[in-house]
């Protein structure tokens, strides 16, 4: 059977490298165009030297990469990038998924604010179908253009999504306090993400407002077919990998058993796992993992539910949430590639 | 000028070494008898290299320890053994500082059910002074016996303390997020709390009742003179020293400055930081150190108060409370050996 | 085809644990028994979640296991396990390959003083093969009982190895400085490997003597063929995987080309990668996986050759050489369930 | 008593922050001016949050700084920039600690292939001391330009020194295996020094030659009376702070008691710590406190000497050993505000 072509656009950040790991574990997949501006014309194995061994391909400028022969391009790059390039892919008929946010809003003014440029390809917003897989399945399927969702807002819209469907919310706030590792900031240089400045350390950051607190809103408001107001707080790990969305909602009269609402949410999905009650998932349950690993419980004394949801932000929050969506635009067995077990310790 | 004599019961575990090492820097006091059941005979610095050349003393066995000689007497001890020898000391005219959770709860029953004992000691619960400085400094100057209060209840306490006084708050739940370093379980071997376990993973624990929550829920119930509603959740941070609480409270009507708010609650305060609006405090800005660093804000776009609150689980949470209560029982300047410096990085 | 039937003795521990992942990445085995005496009953991914939806199995009682019907049986348990339990394996007709240290050495007087107990199978050490395929490879097809490296062992030998075989050494000591992460130590509660003890902290362990060392001297001077004078210092790692030895070794005469010394007694080999000149290898860049990445040059302004040699405690230093071994004993791929990429970041 | 005025140049990189820290707690100095060129105007607790509470004081540009009011100007500034200051700031009478590399090469030539640079003054080169008091106190007392020595240096050469001038040493090599925290590569953004490049991972690095080597060279060739032949190689640690030296050096005849031969010549150092024999000093015994800790001891069932020594790179490999220098010159107690006790855990 034919392999899909697969082309990655800035295959040298952290969402690059492991988009190759998972490509390279992936039967139906081949990876013909790595592309680099900064590091064109190096060996992959020479940048990453996990990789030696593994592959025998050299990073290409993106101005000469023929992305057109490729089946699907992945856009790895920084916000804005890809919304520059995608139409000239789609009309030679590549199909596209940016894990970056060009086309996760579809209000573009919102957009625009949070961004701080205008955006190039307006016209596409609307088409992009946004690609968490657990809400959009059918549409992903043959979608031309995908919006693979924020690490943030993968952990906190899975750990949301059963109670607001059941209608057992108070019509009060949601709050999700998240925590991240810092290889969510990406690979660049920052001072603050040193060795010497982020470990032995934690504290919050965005606490005005965070590019990802937008796109939670408007994904949830639209599940919940209303307005959802949501306090969003993201901190920063002294660790590498690894989401942890704690979620609190107020529940109204008799919530029920939460335990079962959940699992039988998440019953027929490949990629949820809802844990035994009283079970408080662990970050590294998911490393290197595609799996989103979810506990329910209600606060003790108190009509409130907490949702502990955790994922690796570089796979079910980018990467490998990346391949899912992949395998389901072209057919493949959902779980293609994403099958490997999660290194403990 | 007479220096204060001091003991240590259970100098052995990380509290207790805290208390030393602080010692040594108080000009005003005096290690007397640090007692140790495991390593009764051992010199004090072969247990703490780190102490080599700066003390000559060797851990003592409780029974053998002239404890009544001393003006004050420190138990960092487990939970249930202060109990037992408070009674005799205090007859012996020493004052105690209990940083175990054996007075800190004025409901012996609730105290039994939480910590699963009877309480050998119940009528002097009544007398004991809960030892957090920001709400009971005259109390603490006269006690014969102070209850110094866990790690979490500090942070958490002071973060809500100007909200529940300002009658601002909405008639809601309150919710701790709360998150610790590894040292907050003690020195003691266990699995879970490995290098290997625990340390590029995270993870909640006690979701359906951790101890601290009704010490927590006690005293901000008496200061607000009603029942609250608390929602706490404690999470395992990778990392040695630090306590971040982040405080989420709804607010009613026009809420006015929240940042002058907390600014005129602390100004005297000499432990207490409230930091410039918009700041995120950093666990390691207080490493080492006995201050509370605070940061208060509103939620964007809703009527929610974010609190950010941290602590030096060790210091504040702990020994440096532990010193500060005895400066203030014996009317020493309430920073004396607290003065130091947060090592950065 | 028929897959070979493995029974795992001692499932809980890291090399265990680590021994399950990669059976389930691997076609041609399955896993069939898993013994545990302290967590028999229990569900595997009940103790390890990062398995839940892989595998359908509990750990079994030691005296209830069926081990005679599996095709190979690995030990995975403290030393001086498995010497009691092979002779009855080997009668069965099951092959056995020993993770822990029962058959390493040939000398079972020296064997007993480093070990501290009497051997109970002296009769199998003679044909006990030391389980390192690149100097043991046809012996390990057809053995019946493998004595699997220990970790240290592998990551020196391999650096090592051409230098010794090439006649370039001077007469005098070998210096192997080696550093070994936290999992070397295994999945038992110890004081000193707690996270707040081991992290931020880096000493040496063992100067005095540490039972690696007559394992490699044994192995270095057989190679040899005369006996060889070693130095070695292992230290503790403030990290959960990974080996990293630094080797000293002062040359003769004109030494040549190291770099083509070492990339030609390694061309062959499926799982020894020697870096192109001038690299410095990282630990990271084999987390997970079977390779040993070494680099060779010489000190500026001296006669003495610096080997840097890093392996995957756990892997090529664990499991995964064990994994090699069955492989090997089986006529299986020599790379069969060892091909996963290292996760980087 | 007047205090000691200071100015330092060069205040937001690790070792000035540390300065800073240990200047605070100093009761006989006084901090006057700190400058820096790309935080100008700055408060200096808006840069290190740590600072808020003790001190009042912005960073100045640094030709608008009166640093020639002060008794002493340290310089914690890149290599290659106090050779342009210090002319001036000795003819204002004003005495230099340079905390860089600009004045501890006696060999202009070998300085300027190593640094890549002409020397701005190599008029001042011989004058300047090498600021290590335990071989030049006398000098140091006297000198108007100290050069405060290189982190790897001041572990590697107070490890070697006794065995130095001992005579014991086989006329041989000496290796020196030494690793350090991330703190030794500077606050500065760089890509290899990221959290997430640089935890969880350990490697070798500068193998092909250190700008340490020719420095450790030239002291330990002085201090021996003969060329010596030193192989050095540094590696990265997953840490902070701390730098572990494991040093071999083969013996020659009757080498004599190593333990009395350590203890005897630093017995009256106040900040070199012979530990008893069979100890392996941690890094974080040190954490924070100006001592060098160290244990020697021979390899097992060989003629080499095995020296331990452990230092914190930041105090004794530089801000601390800086303020002991000034304590010497300025004739104030060697220990001045260097007695704080390390934070453990």
């Amino acid at each position: 059977m034919d392999k899909v072509k697969v082309g990655v656009v800035g295959g040298t950040g952290y969402a690059g490298v492991e988009l190759i790991r998972l490509m390279l574990g992936h039967a139906r997949a081949e990876l013909r165009v790595l592309t680099s501006r900064g590091d064109a014309g190096r060996r992959v194995d020479e940048v990453f030297p996990n990789l030696r061994g593994y592959l025998d391909l050299s990073f290409v400028a993106p101005d000469e990469a023929e992305l057109e022969n490729c089946d699907v391009v992945f856009f790895a790059t920084p916000n804005g990038t890809a919304m520059h390039d995608v139409p000239r892919l789609l009309e030679a008929g590549v199909r596209v998924i940016d894990l970056a946010a060009d086309f996760r809003l579809k209000d573009v003014d919102e957009w625009s604010r949070w961004y701080g440029m205008e955006h190039a390809s307006p016209e596409l917003i609307e088409e992009a179908v946004y690609g968490l897989p657990e809400i959009n399945r059918a549409a992903i399927r043959t979608a031309r253009l995908v919006a693979n969702p924020g690490c943030y807002p993968t952990a906190v819209i899975l750990g949301f999504l059963p109670l607001l469907r059941s209608g057992l919310l108070e019509s009060g706030r949601l709050i999700a306090d998240a925590k991240s590792g810092a290889s969510g900031a990406g690979r660049k240089a920052a001072l603050s993400m040193l060795l010497t400045e982020a470990s032995e350390n934690f504290h919050a950051y965005g606490v005005a407002g965070h590019r990802h607190l937008p796109e939670i809103r408007a994904v949830l408001s639209g599940q919940a077919g209303t307005a959802v107001d949501l306090v969003f707080v993201p901190h920063l790990l002294p660790m590498i990998r690894g989401i942890h969305a704690t979620l609190y909602a107020g529940l109204q009269g008799d919530a029920g058993d939460l335990q079962e609402l959940f699992e039988s949410a998440y019953r027929a999905e490949p990629f949820v796992d809802v844990m035994p009650a009283g079970s408080m998932p662990e970050t590294r349950s998911v490393r290197g993992g595609n799996l989103c690993r979810i506990a329910v419980s209600r606060a003790p004394g108190s009509d409130t539910a907490i949702v502990l949801s955790v994922i690796d932000n570089l796979v079910k929050g980018a990467a490998g949430q990346a391949v899912q969506n992949m395998n389901l635009m072209f057919g493949l067995p959902e779980a293609a590639g994403l099958d490997s077990v999660s290194l403990l310790p």
